[in-house]
């Protein structure tokens, strides 16, 4: 019998979340219940509420950094028991059977995976997120949270940690290599603390210096203003990666310039317009500009691992659900320092 | 003493090639002279005599697709002799002291590589190139031709050759992977018979499929019609590696939409317009889109060495100099199966 739980839902595209209440599956052999404990607030969150990516159906709960406790198990779950403390990121399942799944490429599932929330789960029914006091997702979409880390600033790992720390470690950061972040919200402090943690030299390159004293702080070797166009003359072939964090439109010829030879950009913010690129920023160096997704559940549990080792977690600004519409805006207006979580036990 | 040689020039951007005289700096003590042979027609010729890439100084000899015979060496010269068979590329000469020329990628030379025609050389003039009778050249900007292949069908591996193996190599291609060639022109016919070669599976997507049977011939597996939008949904996904020989703009999501996870499209033609890039076509799928600079010495000298044991060359239609400005028409309106050389003995 599905259980009834309360939870923050958009009822439309243009209207604010009003508390409701949304039903949860009964635990199946495979899955856990997990008694949300924090959830995220991530700039996707609202895109996807106000159908800024495609058209969604309401009343939608987003939220897709969720950190919580198992409080039921089915009865064949071996990875997980009633207590542990989990998280669930921003995919809750795959199709198992295609060779990216079976590689442990989830994220890249050639079927598709289901994403936490707004998606057609298996069952047909639509995934909702995080923005609600439980959920129930099977065993093997859900990764351990080490006691090292507190469930307030593990959350947005789930998706901010591992948006970033999958490309840097897919294209090399570490000792003796320079990563250039752009952009520094939720995404790009994570960037900053993780590229710092592996060892690499870290630059910041944000609109302003407005938080250059914070960039420093959490590991930053450099932090520049991309509005002084003396940052680009003067950091021209610099980086062997830079990673994008910005989902507006930039001027990204002007980035690629600051990548040395065989160099990549990668972008994980997503504007909806297209990028103009110069092939000639490209090919005179053997230059790279990539996209990369979320990570594997395997690498999630590798981040989240390196993370307590480095006693690495999200600055965030923990709020009330009743905050929650408040919070969207400042998110849009870029003011937060740098994660909103919700505390989930304000939804009782 | 300089020496004074018979050469095709451009006297401006707007007329035609001219027969002329232009002299050739005695020959240093780590220099060779050649008597070049034969002598490639690129499309980048045509782009740069006509000031399409910038301004450039006239009277102005293109060429940089080079087979010749050497006839005199320096002092000091140790790695050819008078009488081998060489051939000269798009770089006579780099700083040979920054990091990359150090580490032999010359074509990256952070201060700048010196193009065989239309660069400012060592000593301060212009460099003039292969429409000629001789060139003198730094014997480490000169590679060996393997005996086993033809002078006429050598000259376009220097420009077209290299273009196309350097970035096959870079990027894996070989048994298991699965490659395309966008484009079946001077480039494409080359990477057709490169990646078959290197054991790959290889498609061409041309825009019609006239050229078919010819890229069967040279090693194609498949070979599909850009013009029919069937094409790009039976393929969505498909290759590991794309090569995009064409300097026109093109639907770059298209094209990007065809590479499987982790795949990378790499642009070796460079048009003039930017090319606009959606990055959600990168980011499900972890894609690059990348650009790529003809190759080292060293690799060149390895591209006419595995040319030689698998016995390609170009395919070619040798001509008189008398006949240049025809064909620079006929490469423009693509009517060349697939490279024009010029023989040079014609000048005499």
């Amino acid at each position: 019998m599905p259980t009834t739980v309360t939870a923050y839902a958009a009822p439309a595209a243009d209207q604010p979340l009003v508390r409701t209440t949304i039903e949860r599956r009964d635990v199946g052999p495979h899955d856990v219940r997990i008694e949300i404990r924090y959830a995220g607030i991530c700039h996707s969150d609202i895109h996807t509420a106000r159908g800024d990516w495609g058209p969604v159906a309401y009343p939608l709960v987003v939220g897709h950094e969720i950190a919580g406790v198992v409080v039921e198990v089915g009865a064949e779950v071996t990875r997980h028991a009633v207590g542990d403390r989990v998280g669930v990121g921003c995919m809750v399942n795959s199709c198992r059977e295609c060779a990216q799944c079976q590689a442990g490429n989830e994220q890249y599932c050639l079927n598709g995976m289901t994403g936490t929330y707004a998606a057609v789960d298996r069952d047909g029914s639509t995934t909702q997120g995080g923005y609600s006091q439980q959920v129930v997702v099977v065993e093997d979409f859900v990764v351990r949270i080490p006691d090292a880390l507190e469930l307030d600033v593990a959350a947005p790992l789930l998706c901010a940690g591992i948006t970033t720390y999958s490309p840097l470690r897919h294209w090399g950061a570490g000792p003796g290599t320079k990563v250039a972040v752009v952009g520094m919200g939720g995404l790009g402090h994570m960037a900053v603390k993780l590229a710092h943690a592996m060892g690499a030299e870290v630059t910041v390159l944000s609109q302003s210096l407005k938080k250059q004293e914070d960039g420093l702080r959490l590991g930053a070797d450099h932090y520049h203003a991309t509005s002084d166009p003396d940052t680009f003359t003067a950091l021209r072939g610099s980086f062997d990666l830079i990673i994008n964090t910005v989902s507006a439109v930039v001027d990204l010829d002007a980035y690629l310039s600051l990548l040395a030879v065989d160099g990549t950009l990668v972008n994980v913010g997503a504007p909806a317009e297209p990028l103009p690129v110069q092939v000639f920023s490209l090919i005179p160096a053997r230059r790279s500009f990539a996209g990369s997704s979320i990570g594997s559940i395997a690498e999630t549990q590798e981040m989240l691992d390196f993370c307590a080792e480095h006693g690495l977690g999200a600055d965030v600004e923990v709020i009330g659900a009743d905050q929650v519409n408040e919070a969207w805006e400042r998110v849009l207006a870029s003011d937060v320092r740098y994660r909103f979580v919700i505390d989930t036990s304000t939804l009782a």
